[in-house]
């Protein structure tokens, strides 16, 4: 009766699947398959070097297809579409409710799309492929029950009886007027405690209020999160139902945007598939080793400009470093807090000035204790209390001004609508290397040279 | 008939509190507060320096507390409850179900929750303080509504309307034999649309499997994602069915685990208060410096090894920062791919290998581009083409050792059951600093000393 635990698991389907296909069972590796899920399969896919991926995929049912293609994204999703028969697509696309449908339709050759369109002839498809997918549209199912206000909790029970069927996964109908107006959300749990003969609209919560069509995707999350929803209507500009929003879609986005976030800090992005062919890989990876090659060879600039202190001092050129990584591990604490407090929310024009605040006052703080520690331990080091002298106030400076920076970078980016998360480590290593090798060897040059 | 929008909204909020308390506008602070929800009221405390926290905690009625207090964590919630006379605390508990009751009794002063115990005498709250945090038991509602197969939908809907009120949020039923076995689950939309003569054994779904009380929290988020499940019932030992885990409630673990990781890297903690006192905050950001002092220390003394090749050639000390910095550039974006992957089950033994190949030939093919680039500068800037040629060597060295340890260190923490999100990237900077210096250095060592 237990589950299976798809951490144990999915090392396990992995290793299986490798080893049918390296012996060519493939008739294993299909029923292996078949026990599956699809987003278990696409796990799988993404998991798989590219060779054992296509020759997994070359067995799949085309039935199959359309729920596992949806579960994928980015490469990984258009390499497969672009090894499978057009008469297979149209397969996998027929099984798909209209915004799954959609979405995986748009990654589809040209003449693939058009004649799914003509064969479906449904509107659903048109108007689900119309949405933005920045946009609440884009995340909405368009299967949204509705019913009217005007109704009892019998005609409700009945209605539903005669549909047959309703969408699983659903914990509350939306009420309309007349004219398909947004009114309310009635749960379900509602309909079925309260006596058959009382009224929807008595019963109906009309504080719960829609969400507009155009309302951007990270709102949407936000407002699902702090309003502890499971489930909303979508309303167009005249306030028509059009459409209902569901939590399980609202996760999916949640998990996208935390690793977005994560990945972009290091330049890299999530659409990118973890085993695409290496002169790929690098080309992508190296616009950002190029971006940082020019923030190192910033540093080395001004390092240059010290050539000849360090000429006399080569024990300068020993310590250097220690001042410009302290105040970039200093500066990305601070850089990190930003970052998410910016995610949450929490930090926000009215409070910026206090958290700066706070946030110089850590780093002169530890700019302090560190100081004395690292001047200390170069003093003996070199024997000359001097430069070690010199080698804690460069620290002060650098992490200050990393407190500094580790604030205003990001609140400057953000202001100007470029992500902190990509753009912000760069910057913030690029300030401290420069001060760091700048007030270390500047100091040194004014105070140590006879 | 449109909804609020919480990011417009949250710096309105946060602006429009601080002026209150500003002009001591105590009444207006209150009612503003009225209108939002317990949430909204958490990330405002949260965003809150800490003496305007308090004040509008001050002000705030016990009965709204409980469910503020829920929302908050760490810090935030302990220093609130300190603050907060313990009759209050008393009357902020009792508004709240017995998960929540027992998730913030657990922060409350000995004595209080003594008494909390004793007046409750609810068996169900002495059960949830029992469950560990960390697993499926920890997550579960206690409300679970559970009903037997052999009944028809008849009966269940009378049994529903006779108990006259259901949790919200339900979308499903458990089932469960007489002794209260797990069985199955029937959605309440399959209720709804099924012939009222219907036996429930032959409608409801007994593929679904129940999730053992003591599942580990990553694995129960890792099962809700998979199969796409809006709530599962939890069973103990013997099989019973003991309550219920709402996706709303895997939502916030989701959400949890994401900031974890992202603060981890930098060395911080989500319990942490952003408005911690500056020595509170500063003691614990010096634990991280110091552990990176050391890795500091280490790439000085590697350098120093080579003082007087230095001494020699200063040109060197300009240049060595660039191989150091973009070994570490590159080495972090295959550590992010592999952090990421071992998140969410990609990268297992059975394939590391591949991806390991892959990662090091990607090191090696832009160490060779970029090794040119950068040779060719450096050859030009100091007119000194031996001196290029070295730089580039090193560099090619340090990418593919970069991408060695890439992948290798989260490997190995990942074994050993340490999060390679937290000490991945020191150890990766130790690797790439050393190799760096050592490479660059060593190599104009042995060529180009006459």
């Amino acid at each position: 009766m237990s589950i299976n635990r798809p951490q144990d698991n999915s090392d396990l389907n992995l290793e299986q699947i490798m080893n049918d296909l390296d012996n060519k069972a493939l008739y294993d590796a299909r029923s292996h398959l078949h026990s599956l899920y699809p987003t278990e399969i696409a796990l799988l896919l993404r998991s798989l070097p590219i060779d054992y991926r296509y020759q997994l995929w070359d067995i799949m049912a085309p039935e199959a297809m359309g729920q596992t293609l949806v579960a994928l994204q980015g490469e990984v999703r258009v390499g497969l579409i672009e090894r499978t028969a057009a008469k297979d697509l149209v397969i996998a696309a027929s099984q798909l409710e209209p915004r799954d449908m959609a979405d995986l339709v748009a990654d589809f050759p040209n003449d693939v799309r058009e004649k799914i369109l003509k064969n479906e002839g449904d509107s659903r498809l048109e108007a689900a492929l119309s949405y933005d997918g920045h946009t609440a549209a884009g995340l909405m199912n368009l299967d949204a029950l509705t019913i009217r206000a005007d109704v009892t909790v019998d005609a409700v029970l009945r209605y539903l009886r005669a549909q047959g069927k309703m969408p699983a996964n659903m914990d509350s109908l939306i009420v309309v007027d007349r004219s398909n107006k947004y009114q309310g959300m009635v749960a379900i749990a509602t309909i079925l405690t309260s006596d058959v003969h009382v009224v929807i609209a008595t019963i109906m919560d009309n504080v719960a209020e829609a969400i507009p069509e155009n309302m951007p995707v990270s709102e949407v999350a936000a407002i699902f999160e702090y309003r502890d929803m499971l489930s909303a209507a979508v309303v167009n500009e005249q306030g028509e139902v059009t459409g209902r929003i569901a939590l399980e879609t609202v996760l999916d986005v949640v998990r996208e945007e935390a690793e977005r976030a994560v990945l972009s800090s290091a330049g890299l992005d999530e659409e990118h598939d973890l085993f695409s062919p290496v002169l790929v890989s690098a080309r992508r990876r190296a616009v950002w080793l190029g971006v940082n090659l020019f923030t190192a060879f910033l540093a080395s600039w001004v390092i240059g400009l010290f050539e000849a202190t360090i000429d006399q001092i080569v024990a300068l050129a020993v310590l250097m470093p220690v001042v410009a990584s302290m105040g970039g591990i200093a500066g990305s604490q601070t850089l990190t807090l930003v970052i998410r407090g910016l995610a949450l929310h929490q930090i926000a024009p009215s409070n910026a000035m206090s958290f700066l605040f706070k946030e110089l006052a850590v780093g002169a703080v530890n700019g302090v204790v560190w100081s004395v520690v690292v001047a200390m331990i170069a003093a003996y080091w070199f024997s000359n209390t001097p430069l070690g002298v010199m080698l804690g106030a460069a620290m002060v400076i650098n992490l200050s001004c990393a407190a500094l920076a580790g604030v205003l970078i990001p609140l400057f980016l953000h202001k100007r609508g470029i992500d902190p998360a990509l753009a912000g480590g760069v910057l913030l290593t690029t300030v401290t290397d420069v001060i760091g090798f700048m007030s270390f060897l500047g100091l040194a040059t004014i105070f140590l040279l006879a």
